[in-house]
Order: structure tokens, then C-alpha cells, then sequence
């Protein structure tokens, strides 16, 4: 089945607003087995419009309107559509009740603006719109219906759920994904080989978001498919749909009946920050300690001075003792710490920006065992921070697991 | 003048990518007193493409088409332009050149592939691309300019700038831009009155974004305008253009020389992460508690347990102790707490999920003073987390410029 769309709102190109419904209906179209066609912005223009909806309603079995169905002069859509159709608009018994229903329920009565949503062209529908006061239309132009939907997304979502979805003809596609961190998105890409290749069924989409490597699998045998990925991956893979590093590794955590706390410098609590982002973490994350300034990593932690100032605060040495006082002083199973120097300045040419040391302390035996692994993570200072984060979850992951390997970006 | 785009690429059709040039280039051509007129997204497909060039160039003096250029058979677009000019595609002996020159600065030879790169319609030219191997092109089509760029944006994006803008004869327009947090999007929509009217100049584009409301204004006298905007929503509006709460936070607290600490429950490390977020917040910034646990509230920052079994540890009493024992124990000059009921789980009647208490101690003077603000936050957990720290930094804000204000979600 082959579906367009075209979306309406002078604020859509004048800098205003985002167009979100192009990405958004291709996801929905695509796992729903069907091909999403084409898909156009237009301003709010009477004639712009109508010429769209002939041209698109020319080569699909679907169209896909959104936007315009508002109760101001600018809302044309509707007009627009009875234009394309050669047909008058018409009011719309139900949808003028339904409308006087809910503005009455507010104790109101609708104004010509509000009733010129009740209209329809002759020989279409009206949709109901449970989250708002404009109904959606549908109608026919030859042989391709045309579904008009109102501009807002918490309307225009849950009504192409209810009203659209049973008009197609695919099959919901199966659907898995796979996502990893600390493998380089060409290895990655590499490891998937001919998996990847575009006109495979099932479909694999491979997209990088915020340092994770992520596969979407689509289409009969994504389950198969995704594990098959999850292997080549191994064992930077964490986890699917949802999942994030944090969430994996609190649940290993939790599973063992394990606590884990932090001593973070370079992130400034945003370590801390991922772990308590999983509901019910309370469980399983204590707490930690901020020390930001050399002193408090003295003060809080009891590191010594001079260690501070012979190997600098961003070390091994550091990490370390960051990683062991944080378990022993707050009574946790496992201290994860982060120490670094995440830019723009303060740099060098011993330890440029992006240099950072992650340090782990398993208190779980009898006695406790610590490492620290150096890093150097290019990007910005957020994109520095953000990895550091990410790649101590993962550490600590693969050290729960009893995995070995060298992530991504990180110096021997 | 008039500039309509189309986006070429299976990727932004099947839920693989997401097209981020058509608001890209909105704003690009906005901000310079053009009109965007159009823009649409079409898969790898010629004819498709070679229709849109020519239907879309019928009515706009500019069309930049993305995407399509690269080395593989389904890069089209080149071909599909020499369709649409009813051209021959021919080698441009200057971009076979560069291209060579390229390839053999690395120590390789372009295949058959790459010296597509290098073919271009007959009459027209190729601009250089300073990033990558895909040269644009720049054409005819009647009175209207076509020009093809390659569609990574960090290629699309400095071609551009090189060569696009020097063809836009709209005047670059004067820029200016409020942020605010802790106001309803209505209420800000409000005091804006007129001068939010679509159709004045300068424009006024209204934004809200992760709880910031945002108003961008271009055009002649944007500068004046921004500033009656942030008149009307004093004391909220914290900015403009690139600050973040954080960012003016800590210059408040610089130009003072005051330090600041944290301990955080509910936000677990964000409101660290947020303030460490600004480069060379470590003169400011100390550090601070992460009291996840009730247990941690009475071991690092000595809360009586009596006192969290009696009140609860989202409690006025809680709050204020937090930050005042983070300041004292660390010695800063002001300390901010945070302790609240993210959800999606653990509220009840009396303290539903978004209940939050901020606490804030300022110990500048003979005495520390303390007060603490009970909110109820709406939206997930992320979004409680989240408006939490921006909050506390908005009180800690409007507290050092001495304005007395009831933040939005702010509970008497």
C-alpha cells in the first residue's frame, strides 16, 4: 500500500515549529509493512494546498493530511480539500452536535469560527476527535481516500491510531532492535555485513544516536535477525527496544541484590543523574559524592593531598581511590568514579581534553579489587561528559558479566 | 525572494533517518528575509525526483535540493537534474581534477563510482565541497536557480554558507532572542498581546522546549522588540540566544565571588550535571551530596532520623537541612537541595508523584538564611527530574537578584 503525506502551517516554514509528522508517519507507515511515498510542507495557501492534494492523490492508494483545521481564517485545509474534490462544503450533523455537546459541557457556546469545523465536503466524512474540537474528514479523490487530521500531535496521534491504522492493508511488521556502546559505528556497520544490505528482508535500520549504536529490525524474522545482530556485537551489545545502559546494569545489579554508589569530578553528578533515571533505582543506587574541586576530593574522600598533586587530580591513582573510599565510606557493593578534564580548556599536551579516568571498586569478596581504565573521547565538552557516563555504566556491566574488552576510545 | 527545497533519500521515507533539512533550512532563510516556500521529501527515485525539480522550480526563484550525490547506483539526483534540464550529463574537467587530487593525497585512485562525482548537466557548474567527495551543482531551469547539495549535513550545511547565501538577496535580518522558565506557556503567550501577531515585523517565533518558552524575533528593530519581550515576562526571563539557567546562574555567583554546592535526592546528580554543564564552572561549582537514600540523608549530611520518620523525607524540615548542612559541611556560600517524588511510582494522596521540595541556604551573611518551595510537577519522571533542576536554579537565580516570584507548578 502506498501512502503520502502532506503537512500544513505557515509555522512549519518560517522558522517557527519543526515538522515532526514526516518522521513520525514514517516510522508508523513503514512498520506497518506499507511504502511512505512522498511527504511535503506547505504554508497555510488555499490553491498550494488543493494543487498538493491533486498531485499527491495522483500516485498513492492514501493521503495524509494534517494541519489547517483550525477555527481561524488561516485554517484552510478543509476548504482546500472540497476545492481538490470540486465539491461544496457541507455541514456535518453529527460533528455540529458533537461540537455544541463539548462546548457546552464547559458551560460555551461555539462562535462561527468554532462551527466552521463542522464542515465537511459533500460525499466525505467527519472523524471524531477525542482530544480536540476539530474532526478529522475523510474522502475519495478517484481511487485514493484522502484523510484530513488535525495539526496537533497529541490529536493528530491518537487519531491516526484509531481512524487510520484500520485502513491498511499491510501487515504489522515485526519489529526488534539492538543497541550497543563502545564499538565504533564502522566496525559496528562492518560486523552486520551483508545483514545490512538495503533490499534484505527483514529490513535492518542502523542509525547513531548520542554515542549509541542502534539497529532496527524490521519485517518477518527481526527477531531472529536482531539476535543474530546482538551476537556481532558481542558484548558491546546491552540491550533492545527501550533499554538503557543504566537500566540493564541496574537490573544486573539488582539481580545480585547489589548497591552501587558514585564519586564523580568530571560529570558533576551526571552519572549519578542516568542511574536515578530508571524508575525504582532507589533500590539499587544509594547515593555518591560531587567533588568537583580538588579539595572536596580531599575532604569527602580522604585522598590525600600530595597524591592529588604528583599524579594531578585527573589519574589513576585518583580514579581509584575515588572509586574504593565511595564504596567503603558509604557501604555499597560497587563505587564507580569518574575523573577528567572534559574541555574546552584545561588541556594539555600530557593530558588533552577529553582525557579521563573511569575507576571501579568491587566490594562483593572479601577484598575489595579496583581498576581504572583511561580514556580519551573526542566531541564536545557535553559529548565528553555524556560518554564518560556512558561508558562507566558500561564497565561496570561487563565486569558484572565477567566480559573483557577495550571500548571504544579508550588508550591502553 | 522565493526558495522552495526538496530532500532526497530512501532514509527519511523508511524510519531510518530523520530529515532535518527542511527546518534547517527554514530558519536559514528566514533569518535572511526570504520566503520558504515548499519543501518535500522523496526517495532515490529518478523520475520522482526529475517531476519535483521541475514542478517545484515553477514557482520559486531559488530550489536547494539535498541528498542523492554520493558514489552509489541509487545517487540520483545528478541524473535526475540533467532529466528535468533536458541535458546530457557531461565531466566537469575541474571537479575530476579535485577529485583526484583528493583521492591521491591519500594515497588512492577514485573508482567508477567516484568519477560519477565528478559529471554534471552540460551548462551547468559544480561548487566545491570543501568536506567531502560530492561536488554540488548549480543550474538552470527557465528563471529559476537550482542548486544540489550533498546531503551529510556537515557537508550540506558549510556549502550553504559558501555558496548559497552569496545568491539570497533578502537583507540578513536582526536576530534576537528571551528564554524563561518558571511561566505558563499561556500566560507568556498572553503578556506578549500583539506583538505575537503573525503578520508584524519583527516576527516574533514562540517556542517551548523542555519547559523553556522561548521567542525568537527576526526583522528590523528585533533587538527593541526582545527587549520589551523580556520586559513582559520579568523576572522569568533568565536570557537569550545561547544561555542555559545554569549559565546565568554561575555568573551571577562569579561576579560576586560566591561558590556553590549541592545535595541532591530526587534529581540525583542533575542539578550537579546541569551547573558542571558550563566550561569553567569549577571556580563556582564545589560539589555536593548525592542522598539518594534516607540512610545517606542522615550519614553524610547528619538529618536526625527522627526527623525524616516524623515529616518524611519530601519535607519542608528535610529540605532545608539538606542545604543548609551542604553549605555549612562544605563551606560555600550558598548550598541547594532537592528532594521530592519523581514517580512513576511511590506517591500518595497527601504527596502525589511531582511533589518536590527545593531548599535553599545562602550563608553569605553573619547568619545563613534559609527557605525551601513545595511544588507539584506535572509530566514524567524525566520531566519532573528535570523541571526540578531548572527550579532550583530559577530560585537561586531570582534569589541572588533579590525578585520575589511564584514559580509555575509552585505550591503555597
Amino acid at each position: 500500500m502506498r501512502i503520502s503525506s502532506l503537512a500544513v502551517g505557515d509555522e512549519l516554514l518560517d522558522g517557527r515549529a519543526v515538522d515532526t509528522h514526516g518522521p513520525w508517519l514514517s516510522e508508523r507507515i513503514v512498520e506497518h509493512g506499507c511504502i511512505h511515498v512522498e511527504h511535503r510542507v506547505l504554508p497555510d495557501e488555499l490553491d498550494a494546498i488543493a494543487g498538493a492534494i491533486r498531485g499527491l492523490a495522483g500516485d498513492c492508494d492514501l493521503l495524509l493530511v494534517t494541519g489547517g483545521l483550525g477555527p481561524t481564517s488561516d485554517d484552510l485545509t478543509r476548504e482546500a480539500l472540497a476545492l481538490a474534490c470540486g465539491t461544496e462544503l457541507v455541514e456535518d450533523p453529527g460533528a455540529r452536535r458533537r461540537l455544541e455537546e463539548r462546548y457546552s459541557a464547559r458551560g460555551r457556546v461555539p462562535g462561527p469560527g468554532n462551527l466552521r469545523q463542522a464542515m465537511r465536503p459533500a460525499d466525505a466524512a467527519c472523524l471524531e476527535n477525542q482530544q480536540g474540537t476539530a474532526p478529522g474528514i475523510l474522502a475519495s479523490l478517484g481511487a485514493t481516500r484522502v484523510v484530513l487530521l488535525p495539526g496537533p500531535p497529541h490529536e493528530m496521534q491518537p487519531m491516526y491510531r484509531e481512524h487510520v491504522l484500520p485502513m491498511l492493508d499491510g501487515e504489522p511488521r515485526e519489529s526488534s532492535s539492538v543497541q550497543s556502546f563502545g564499538i565504533a559505528e564502522s566496525d559496528a556497520a562492518e560486523r552486520l555485513g551483508e545483514l545490512a544490505d538495503r533490499d534484505r528482508i527483514p529490513l535492518v535500520c542502523f542509525k547513531v544516536s548520542d554515542s549509541v549504536v542502534r539497529a532496527d529490525v524490521h519485517g518477518p524474522g527481526a527477531a531472529t535477525v536482531s539476535e543474530a545482530i546482538r551476537e556481532c556485537w558481542h558484548p558491546f551489545a546491552f540491550g533492545g527496544g527501550e533499554d538503557t545502559l543504566a537500566s540493564v546494569t541496574l537490573e544486573l545489579l539488582r539481580s545480585r541484590g547489589a548497591t552501587v554508589v558514585v564519586a564523580e569530578s568530571c560529570t558533576g553528578g551526571l552519572l549519578g543523574g542516568g542511574l536515578t533515571s530508571v524508575p525504582g533505582s532507589s533500590s539499587v543506587f544509594l547515593g555518591g559524592f560531587l567533588t568537583y574541586s580538588n579539595h572536596l576530593k580531599h575532604q569527602l574522600l580522604g585522598i590525600p593531598e600530595e597524591v592529588i598533586e604528583r599524579h594531578g587530580a585527573v589519574s589513576r591513582d585518583v580514579a581509584l581511590m575515588m572509586a574504593m573510599e565511595s564504596a567503603r565510606r558509604l557501604g555499597a557493593t560497587f563505587g564507580l568514579s569518574t575523573t577528567g578534564i572534559a574541555g574546552p580548556d584545561g588541556g594539555s599536551e600530557e593530558k588533552p581534553c577529553g582525557t579521563v579516568w573511569i575507576g571501579l571498586c568491587d566490594a562483593s569478596g572479601t577484598q575489595p579489587r579496583m581498576s581504572a581504565r583511561r580514556f580519551r573521547f573526542p566531541g564536545s565538552r557535553d559529548q565528553v561528559r555524556d560518554r564518560t557516563m556512558k561508558a562507566a555504566l558500561q564497565l561496570l556491566r561487563l565486569h558484572l558479566l565477567g566480559e573483557e574488552a577495550t571500548l571504544l576510545w579508550e588508550q591502553s
